[in-house]
């Protein structure tokens, strides 16, 4: 049960989005930026830093909703799980491996976080940019866990839940109310 | 050295929000919504709950600003140096210390954050909108901390900067950019 009260068919951070819209909208607006906006990392490549975030921080709605988005993004279901459990045997590029390695750093701690993974990123062609935006979305998803689950809010165990949820996140990016709730836009 | 070139006369947070404008913004916007905006919570009480996050995450550059920030505010300098070590022993409200337990927790993770916290909390007259700004600004120097330090930034040795930026955090707030950089504006 939440430690607040909050709408019972919006769980996770859907409801947290409702009930605090003046800080909803710079958070949907950072996270459509971050995860939608112009970059030479696909969606789908920058959903897998949400998601391997989200999963070492044991965030089960976050993990298994970004999981929903990058595997309809990527196309597939194995890489998410891969990336979970051993980066190096994902189907991602080397580049993409070693920026999943700087995520899963910052994840522990922005010290965490060693010039060896950052050469390493930059030999496998990673750009400044990109290895900002990596620290950046993992920080930000450091935030959501926290969010989330600091506030005690639900998790749905039901999966066709997040398939509605991840096809949202791919169809409408992060900057849409959810369905139904366009009267929140006023 | 920073992972990547960074302006060396922007230090911390500073630089990496010169670097990315784009995604400033929106920070700007909820540190300014979360830390300024109307609250039950004064801004100082609110720059405490930054301060014990950041020092907990061992930044240095964001706990010597948000301690100058919320001494400032706060009209002392041991307030800030005593919740570092024993939230209890220090001279804020028992609402307060309830609060900056559950910001203490939040820093750790967001499973981490108790039902007996927030029952504290709530028997220490905590509503639930504080609670809920509690745990959103210890998520968001959560992420602060990891992108200061996730990107390797400077961190001034001078407490005279800290000073000068913690007047600046008073007088304008998250929304002014640095002195001189009105350019950036447009």
């Amino acid at each position: 049960m939440p430690h607040i009260p909050l709408p019972d068919h919006l769980p996770g951070i859907t409801g947290l989005l409702e009930y605090s819209k003046h800080t909803a909208l710079p958070i949907r607006q950072l996270t459509q930026f971050l995860l939608r906006g112009d970059s030479t990392l696909s969606p789908g490549e920058r959903e897998l830093i949400a998601t391997i975030v989200s999963h070492h921080n044991a965030c089960a709605f976050c993990t298994a909703a970004h999981t929903a988005a990058a595997d309809l993004l990527l196309g597939d279901v194995e890489t998410c799980e891969i990336i979970k459990h051993d980066i190096d045997a994902a189907p991602v590029s080397e580049k993409m491996k070693s920026l999943l390695k700087i995520a899963r750093q910052v994840q522990v701690s922005g010290k965490a976080v060693t010039t060896l993974a950052i050469e390493d990123a930059k030999n496998n062609g990673a750009t400044d940019l990109e290895i900002h935006d990596t620290v950046l979305i993992a920080a930000l998803f450091c935030l959501y866990n926290r969010y989330v689950d600091g506030m005690a809010t639900v998790a749905p165990e039901n999966p066709e839940f997040y398939h509605g949820l991840g096809q949202r996140l791919v169809d409408n990016g992060y900057n849409r109310l959810p369905d139904g709730y366009d009267h929140l836009k006023k």
